[in-house]
């Protein structure tokens, strides 16, 4: 977990308040859930592997005695525990407040979560997820509002250029079944698919073989990974789509994908079809069980990794509500975005440090503050040191953009300013 | 704890920006801690009672045995906890990052913290606290700063005509020595002190009787109760002080206050003395046990509790740092303060519902909904119903100003915008 210095802390509530007000625009409506959740709940099955990952809260009032007895039973020590993502909160939420929100009801969450990780490189024990979610909408148009928000909330970030790499979960299982894999062993054969932008068809025919899948059913969709055109995504249509699948998808899931193209173009006005932010991708995974249609990833030019992802997970509010509610979800990764958009600072405001000597009366300084605040400015007192260097170098990162010297007797109308940096 | 559905969400974050803009503007620069902190630093002593009230985290990766010998030793089962303050997570941030920040250092944290609170009306176990702190600064600079930041975010959330209450513990520390309470009944003298506004002189004088202080002591002190000029606190200045204090205040104590009032009055300027935001009360006492020096409280004419507080505590930062550095605080309490905040919406703002018929298309929905946001509107798609009321009741309360109905094939050109509510 991190301390974010006062340079760090102002640049992410910059982006935050970017992502905000994109997504606010768009038609989502911000809500807020608290970071602790009952721990049954966060223990159901719903969080994956994350349920593995997330920190408990120790039950309070717990005597010698109980905690004995937990030695049995260590669930008996936590009946609360921090969230591990926004999903299981949203779920429960909605279940609670269904008849005070809209019937189609377009979220947004922007908080911190909390994972028991091992420390590495760019992981972090507490970081901050960005979701969107359409509950109760089952068309594309519930896709198509997500990715549009999401592109124009990295548009207006300084990222354009985005894509969004879809597949269908229902797609991948047709898939499956029409190379004849067994039911039992479909789960193990994604983890290997996922693979394949990593190792390759060869790496993952051999993988498939390794873990002892059915030989004809590997054969069969080795071949078809093999097809020169199965790899050209590009442009999104219909035609695109169908030739890169195999036969026996149900037409519903191919219209439900191209009705999502037709809804994203039609967001995103491009002169050539080829413009269309969106490429299929029939062997696009995405790990996290609760996921029944529609799955994407966003991509960016500038890096190799996702900066997001998402997908429809319309049995996941059922588990709390009891009855369906169809939902789908996009999540942008935040703490990877925040490091790839430019500082920038608000450059209409006005920001001056005042460097004093020792012996300028406080009631002076104040009186000098308050002049300055008056004029909309943003004003920090520093008293002068010998070497004033690393003084205004750090009032330049932490946005300032002016400074004047003070000394006693000084009055605003004596000042000069100069330029910092 | 408790769940914000969007229109408490966006009133929240509103209310939020204010505060952030005027903190900076006043040279407070934002920091953040994780959520969590180490069990041992939160149960150190500094946190008073709260320390009692702290969320611990289960340690991870306890077996039947750790769990056992955990009987005997409670404190093995967590070696994290979720912060009940701001405070404590200052002080160790300052510590570890004091060279990369500046000689005076203006902090602002805005964020959640934790208490196990009973549940009560208007108590929360998880609740957003708004501090700023002054670190590296003995003078009374530090406390007019704060003040003064302070009473220019509340103007700034129409909450204008706030005062700030301020005493000295050394100033109390004095007052109990000179009336004769011997420094082991002093704590206790204090707690019943805090009761004066509610139980009067006479309540004061009874119980300090019932606790056993030294009787003449507790005579002395109740003939200062009822001198009639000890209430009358304003005007502030030095005059006032003195008279209301009793012989025996150290004069660096006073002079200290009166410098206060002095650079309060140069940031605040007024045309006459009794308008300074400054009332001197020399019994008010103020819980935590860490203060050193000024303590204060912010009061509003529209409610009788306090909507803040805060207080020197010197000796803090020293039992992380192992060198005193004087520090300062003010905490405004955002949950009482977004209760009487004007809910109020960004007037400039154009937001849009756009009504439709169940049969227009996905993608001409999206192309008109890109229409708007293109004009830098706020856009909400719903279908319509055969009641609309709710559905544009709802709108209204999320902020929503006009809305148009669309039927399929309409242009935008065609759409007419009438006025919601």
């Amino acid at each position: 977990m991190r301390d974010f210095l006062p340079a760090e802390k102002a640049r992410r509530e910059r982006v935050l308040a970017v992502i905000r007000d994109r997504y606010r625009a768009h038609g989502f409506d911000e809500i807020e859930t608290p970071v602790v959740e009952d721990y049954d709940r966060l223990h159901s099955g719903l969080g994956g592997d994350n349920e593995k990952l997330s920190f408990s809260i120790l039950r309070r009032g717990l005597d010698a005695d109980g905690i004995r007895a937990a030695a049995d039973d260590p669930a008996a020590l936590a009946d609360l525990g921090l969230r591990y993502d926004l999903t299981v909160p949203l779920a429960r939420f909605y279940a609670s407040h269904r008849a005070e929100l809209p019937s189609v009801f377009r979220a947004v969450q922007i908080a911190p979560v909390w994972r028991a990780e091992r420390p590495q490189k760019g992981r972090y024990r507490q970081f901050v997820q960005c979701d969107i979610d359409v509950l109760g909408d089952a068309t594309p148009r519930a896709e198509a509002e997500l990715i549009a928000a999401t592109l124009d909330t990295l548009d207006a970030l300084g990222l354009a250029g985005a894509t969004v790499r879809i597949n269908d979960r229902r797609a991948l299982d047709g898939m499956l079944a029409t190379f004849g894999f067994a039911d039992a062993e479909r789960a193990g054969v994604l983890i290997t698919i996922d693979k394949l932008d990593k190792i390759g068809p060869d790496g993952v025919a051999g993988e498939l073989r390794e873990r002892g899948a059915t030989p004809a059913a590997v054969d069969a969709f080795e071949a078809f990974l093999r097809r020169p055109q199965t790899r050209e995504y590009n442009p999104y249509g219909e035609r695109q789509i169908r030739k890169s699948l195999p036969e026996g998808i149900p037409d519903e899931v191919i219209a439900h994908l191209v009705g999502l193209g037709e809804a994203v173009a039609a967001a995103r006005p491009a002169s050539d079809a080829s413009e269309i932010p969106l490429v299929f991708d029939p062997f696009l995974v995405r790990g996290m069980g609760y996921y029944t249609g529609t799955i994407f990833e966003l991509a960016h030019p500038s890096v190799s990794y996702s900066l997001g992802g998402g997908g429809r997970y319309d049995g996941m509010i059922g588990r709390f509500l009891g009855s369906d509610v169809p939902a789908v979800g996009f999540s942008i990764g935040f703490e990877r975005i925040v490091d790839l958009v430019e500082a920038g600072e608000d450059a209409a405001a006005t920001a001056v440090v005042l460097v004093h000597d020792a012996d300028v009366p406080v009631a002076e300084l104040l009186a000098l503050k308050a002049s300055f605040l008056a004029e909309g400015a943003r004003v920090r007192l520093e008293r002068r040191t010998k070497n004033l260097k690393p003084t205004l170098e750090r009032a330049v990162s932490d946005g300032y953009t002016e400074f004047a010297t003070v000394a006693s007797g000084a009055e605003r109308s004596s000042l000069t300013l100069k330029p910092l940096a």
